[in-house]
């Protein structure tokens, strides 16, 4: 599998950059979570001046093998609809996107549906759908392998276009359960405490759901190693961000985590390479059950909070114009020397 | 004092509106806050496409007598220096109004300093600073009449420019001690949790300033109306803030609620006209000890939490992209009727 370089970035920098935020025109620490970003995407870029160019969101799509088992209220057709209603323009990443001026690209890594050509859609995909993980492994390792190697071709092809910051999302019917599997065996968070509702509403679905998963966790008896659990409980569109996430890292690029499902592939990406998340920056966090505890567990501390369930990326891009904000106050506030306002507490 | 012709919206709409968010592609209630905010907006514009048109937000400055008793680390002259910040461009809410397109008016309400005429500044000066509210009422009723009146022209300025949303924040030296007073006298919050540390960062000033407003309000001996509250106690840029608030609702504009002192504002607005309140939407809650409690009391549920304590409208604006995000949302997400999308949950 491919192996990716990531430097955690020099430290010596941040006390100076500590020093300009606290020279700002402002009490010291009064612009919070803002403070912190400029903190840690100028320790990322290594200058007092960064700066968020050219953004790119990347919504990775893929069907699941495990939808047989009806652990989805919602019929798996809806993946390749929702796919055409990304290119539509009018899904719930789309507003956000052109609201903020995102670039935004739909990956195709593993729909269970045949797209025609010339169907606006980046074509990446391994095979239509993973296999059901309750009786086999959801792909093979060298699926796996190409699905983590078409991961870091899209973001390394979002770096060649001048982008340094990337948001990621994903589309995939049932992957709150691959989701949850990942935390349950790549942490020592309890299944029962990651299966949550999925975009399931009514919550009706939640016990024969985790019977399922139960059942596909005591089925396993692969070697326990992260390799092998992201590969036995798939998502092709989990897999190629995990891989994504790693080359975005590897290039320095600021990368913005969505929900329950990008959580865990943070996660798994950080058991595969940790200064991974030196990169990382959560942007919400949802009302899913386990997300909560995979984000306490990696010690994130996501910007926001607004009950989102939806996926595609829409929480790491409505905490965009938040991370904008850090850097314009970073480049754009003056400091008490420039102008005469006398240092206030 | 003015009067205000506040109209609770009327709620025919309101399930025509809940119908339209639960039909867009997207599971039931998976954009949380957003489908909150639209169903709001659409409420208060009485309209199934509502809109969020040139944006404006006004900073009021003032100075307060109590300044002299020592309450804040930070010396009076600080407020004046912040508005010369203001107009320069270089402080906090500067590079947050140029990001998402506000338009920022600075108004003088009491500022303890002798602006030049053509300074950039918007003139509603009551008076150089309030009296010292330990000894005397802060300000007259005349004056009090004559803040509500200035801040009331002052949004209806803005409505005359087809503004429909409006941002308030405030920069005054001291004004979260006027603030604490306000929570205290017109809730049932305990002044010791009202009073905060302010925009000192250290916490060292908290007891004796404790101490001031505490005797201050035992020495208060009014009627213990609203009114008479929020004369006595002050803040010309406060009791200014009031009074546009309750013209932007009697206009049926969107109100941007910042932290602690406009927060405050709002709870003194309600005391006036409870109907103003279907009009506020509050921004973000700060680390200021109190917020979170007038906030419980006015069963309000802020957009942000990011830890900011600098005021200006700082977490009002904050939040601004995302009551954005809430129309675009309900005027450009497909319908499952309009796209062939099967509708899931």
């Amino acid at each position: 599998m491919l192996q990716f370089n990531i430097e955690k970035p020099k430290d010596e920098i941040r006390s100076y950059l500590q020093e300009k935020i606290d020279n700002l025109t402002k009490p010291k620490g009064a612009l919070g979570v803002l403070e912190d970003l400029a903190m840690q995407i100028g320790w990322i870029q290594q200058t007092l001046e960064p700066k968020v160019s050219n953004p790119h969101h990347i919504v990775f799509a893929g069907d699941h093998g495990i939808a047989s088992e009806g652990v989805s209220p919602s019929p798996q057709e809806v993946t390749f609809q929702m796919v055409a209603n990304f290119w539509a323009g009018g899904a719930g990443i789309n507003f956000l996107a052109r609201q903020h001026k995102i670039e935004l690209q739909i990956v195709d890594a593993g729909v269970n549906f045949d797209f025609k050509p010339e169907d606006p859609i980046i074509d990446k995909k391994i095979r239509k759908s993973t296999r059901n993980y309750l009786h086999e492994a959801a792909m093979t390792e060298e699926e796996m392998a190409l699905a983590i190697q078409r991961g870091a071709d899209c973001a390394q092809a979002c770096f060649d276009k001048g982008c340094n910051i990337i948001g990621f999302g994903e589309m995939g019917i049932t992957n709150t359960s691959a989701s949850a599997l990942w935390t349950a065996c790549l942490t020592d968070i309890p299944l029962k405490d990651c299966v949550g509702a999925g975009c399931d509403h009514t919550g009706g679905i939640m016990e024969h759901k985790y019977n399922v998963l139960k059942q596909a966790k005591e089925n396993y008896k692969g070697d326990n190693s992260t390799e092998d659990i992201i590969r036995y409980f798939g998502g092709y569109e989990m897999v190629m961000a995990v891989g994504a996430m790693l080359k975005a890292a590897e290039l320095k690029m600021v990368i913005l985590v969505d929900g329950f499902i990008m959580t865990n592939c943070m996660l798994a990406a950080s058991k595969l390479n940790a200064n991974v998340l030196h990169y990382a920056i959560f942007g919400h966090q949802g009302d899913e059950a386990g997300h909560k505890l995979v984000l306490q567990y990696l010690n994130a501390k996501p910007i926001l909070h607004l009950g989102f369930r939806l996926g595609e990326g829409t929480g790491a891009l409505c905490a965009y114009p938040i991370v904008d904000s850090s850097v314009r106050m970073i480049n754009e506030m003056n400091s008490f020397k420039k102008i005469q306002v006398t240092k206030y507490f």
